[in-house]
């Protein structure tokens, strides 16, 4: 699999690339962005996902969340990839929560979904082997988080995939999609109506019937306008402490759903990464 | 005059604020960025304008620069103003460098550009009194820094206005219009074919003329694609020296054009205002 550079941009130090590569999972071309910090010149550095949100691509974390400077600082390949397959041959919908943008990382069983949208394959298996092939990337130290859609990306791709992922973390994450439109709407169309599929990929099921093997840090913004209708963050604190799960997660006050939120916060959660991929 | 409201978000512990106002200098409405640090709530700070760039507008230093961290650490308000006056009755030209969105940050003086491109008169005298009087500013501590046209909008109006500016510094700015295409087109437009009237608004002119009366900070990337066509830092550092001006031009390696380059460096331009406006 051979990757086609897109961008190459100096910042801090390293360099903020953005590649493209044909991918067998989705079918489709794809793109990510790839951050690799100064000590890469040295050898391979741990690595962190960062999955987005609904209407994201690759592109908004990468200009926005201000993680280049933390991971020239710490010494982290930062791994944004895209939401979901793309292009005019790829099922979509109007809503902003389906479709193209709105894949929930999840691999869909459903047509007309499941030709393009089998984005946990892409990310836990097919891009995570290709850094670990292309970049320098250390093996066994790759940690994940997200925003959002990207959020419950993050949390439920870790539960799932424990022997891949390292350390945990989300800004603003759907825990509990099964209860929520944005989720109910993407998991009906992608999984079918049975919900018991729907269960091994919402978070609050997940950490009751799997768990997470670590800690983790969640930050949510307590003037997040999505807070009590899609985001539900207290959902996810009730199933913690039902199962028992170490989690920290705080409230911050003022702070709504944008990236100016996940730019302020950021920093905390690079070096809760760092921390767990270094030790 | 009175400001409306487009957004707020809380960010670092300070408000990124939206504003939109009408304008008596452009004859339209304006928009600009003001991030307030969390220090504003015990009065008023000290203050730094960043002018942007071609194709930009308020929003790409505010998304991209990175600047509300330091902002928040420093205590500095941060004001990032459109780029031109903007609209459907408002003159406009196909070529990036001219128009809307490449106001060059002067009053132009020929038709059509003359009714509405009133811009250094905007930023100089109207959005400075403006925020004087509606937001959390001390008199008297306001610095300018801006990129490319913005970094040329920045080192012209502060010579031009000594009194009104109290720190300088600049990302890959255009030093010398008169002598670049970028300028030359766009100086003709708006100040006619007079050269004598471009030397008003030419950094390389103006220092010799005028001359600044403090040090200044200057970074350019060295891998910069306009640096030898529309930038030319080296001509400045020429009439710098010829000048006896104290400037610190510094190249950095590998640099683009980008904001990747700006995020980069944007916290030595923010401590550079902080400790000129805060002695």
């Amino acid at each position: 699999m051979s990757l086609s550079l897109v961008s190459s941009n100096r910042c801090f130090s390293g360099t903020q690339y953005i590649y493209r590569h044909a991918s067998a999972a989705t079918q489709t071309d794809m793109t990510f962005a790839a951050y690799i910090p100064p000590q890469a010149e040295k050898g391979p550095c741990p690595a962190l996902f960062f999955l987005s949100g609904l209407t994201c691509s690759e592109e908004n974390a990468t200009v926005k969340a201000g993680y280049q400077r933390l991971a020239a600082e710490l010494g982290l390949v930062v791994i944004a990839p895209d939401t979901s397959p793309r292009g005019d041959t790829v099922a979509n919908d109007e809503r902003y929560f389906l479709g193209q943008a709105a894949s929930f990382y999840v691999n869909a069983t459903q047509d007309p979904w499941a030709a393009h949208f089998q984005m946990e394959r892409y990310i836990a298996e097919e891009l995570y082997d290709l850094v670990l092939g292309a970049l320098p990337v250390q093996a066994g130290k790759i940690g994940i988080t997200g925003h959002s859609m990207g959020g419950h990306g993050a949390l439920t791709l870790a539960m799932r995939h424990p022997e891949r992922f390292a350390s945990l973390s989300a800004f603003a994450p759907v825990v509990a999609p099964s209860q929520v439109e944005w989720g109910q709407v993407a998991f009906a169309a992608y999984l079918g109506e049975n919900t018991d599929a729907w269960a091994e990929h919402d978070a609050c099921a997940l950490v009751l019937s799997r768990g997470w093997k670590g800690d983790m840090l969640i930050d949510q913004g307590d003037a997040d306008a999505f807070l009590e209708t899609n985001l539900r963050t207290p959902l996810f604190e009730a199933a913690c402490q039902q199962a028992g799960q170490s989690a920290q997660i705080r409230y911050q006050p003022g702070y709504d759903h944008s990236y100016y939120f996940v730019a302020s916060f950021i920093e905390d959660h690079m070096r809760f990464h760092a921390e767990r991929l270094t030790a």
